[in-house]
């Protein structure tokens, strides 16, 4: 999906969430038990009754590795059925030196090789260049690049001051070199709005994906205050509070409930910012 | 494995040499099409071959992920057939924000979840010590952390200064507050042999995992001039060289052959250092 096609999903379904599908089976509604492979159900069930609400899925890789082979399996099927309208994003924070990310590459953009073809994945920018661009020789597939986390360890590394400019700076900056926003995207947590004004400034064009609105403690205005642009620019991602929003048979009509709470709140936002 | 037992099996090998297990199936020995797996296949002889000239076995996750469920059946049976002599390393850079940390940690650590566990893996350190952290509460499990490594990309970032360090130095020295060097190593690239004195005075005693010797063009003999310490304190990694320096059905001898002459290489070395 190219960056044109996305708002247009965006301005059609009034909404520019993101659903983060983080599923761990412990928390699971216990009568999905009962399915071969439950993880599986829950999600497509998530899917199914949220879809038009959101424009994104983003399933986090190591909620399915910690499960094996099996996870692999899931995290497969859970991308087959996503409907052709949502944005994918494998939430991998994969990187490694150039022949390695072409694997990595591979493995979440060629269907032929791994059975799957997510529109994006995320990528860590600590070894530089050769690192990411791999993944952008693909045709309408994305790297978003870690640049500001929503963690409290974001403070160890990224935001510590060099050459005038803090680290998550430089890598916005130098990043931006290596492709236009049309396939780079940039992680932005939502728990640091304050610094959305600043990275409008480096990367106004880009996306930003933004987790941490939720469970994590975000707020949805503060971070669209000075994150939007003129095509939205930002997918915000939530994930707990809405894949756990029920426990019991109803799970699915209950995350229904909170992804439109989030849907409706985003379509005033648009609104305002007369971007629909 | 703890550091003791590492550096024993140093001793008795005589050898600190790390075999890279990064399969492609374009580059196998076309014999080996013929079995069901023949990337395992292609596992198996090269670990049959060379067990006893090598202290540690690393299969990069890209290559096994990128052929999707298939290719992480492969991973999980390349682990089963280490044996119990052998460090294993998921070659994995990954890190996230802490709960999902603890997801990838049991992917690698817990067998009871995903049918494999490594003696270690390694860790981007973008996120923080939050993504570091879960890694650290498995008993004789590593974490290795990426600091300064072999490609050209590493200039992106890695040695931009800030507070009179550069960012690998700061990596070293805000981490080592994390864990000692009983659970903790770094990636440093033997690329780069006149960084080792220097990171050598930051982390005196941690074991650094060191690629790039082989295809990448790093020497052994410039990485041991500073990198050796009181217990050796280097695994050596080699991939492409030994593993496709045959392409015949003698393909695991001609490996042999390799990882022999690397081998008695250390072995000098190790004597010569007096560490045998």
């Amino acid at each position: 999906m190219n960056k044109q096609q996305l708002f247009e999903q965006i301005q059609r379904k009034k909404s520019f969430l993101c659903i983060g599908l983080d599923p761990v089976l412990d928390k699971l509604p216990k009568h999905l038990l009962k399915y071969e492979d439950p993880i599986l159900e829950f999600n497509k069930q998530l899917i199914d009754a949220t879809h038009d609400l959101c424009v994104a899925y983003k399933p986090n890789t190591a909620f399915y590795e910690t499960r094996g082979v099996k996870g692999w399996s899931t995290l497969v099927k859970t991308w087959q059925h996503f409907p052709k309208d949502v944005f994918t994003i494998a939430d991998a924070k994969r990187g490694d030196i150039g022949n390695t990310s072409a694997m990595y590459a591979e493995a979440f953009f060629n269907e032929a090789s791994s059975e799957m073809s997510f529109d994006s994945v995320t990528v860590a920018p600590y070894m530089g260049r050769d690192s990411v661009s791999p993944f952008l020789s693909y045709e309408d597939k994305w790297v978003i690049l870690l640049a500001l986390t929503s963690n409290e360890g974001s403070k160890d590394f990224q935001t510590k001051q060099s050459d005038d400019q803090k680290l998550y700076e430089q890598v916005i900056t130098t990043s931006s070199q290596w492709a236009s926003s049309e396939q780079m995207m940039y992680v932005v947590g939502a728990t640091k709005p304050e610094e959305f004004q600043n990275i409008r400034r480096l990367a106004p064009d880009n996306f930003l994906l933004v987790p941490g609105v939720g469970a994590q403690g975000g707020s949805l205005s503060a971070v669209c205050e000075h994150g939007l642009n003129l095509q939205c620019g930002l997918l915000v991602n939530a994930a707990r509070s809405i894949i756990y929003a029920g426990s019991g048979e109803d799970f699915a009509e209950k995350a229904r409930e909170e992804a439109l709470a989030l849907q409706q709140e985003m379509e005033q936002i648009l609104t305002a910012a007369q971007l629909i």
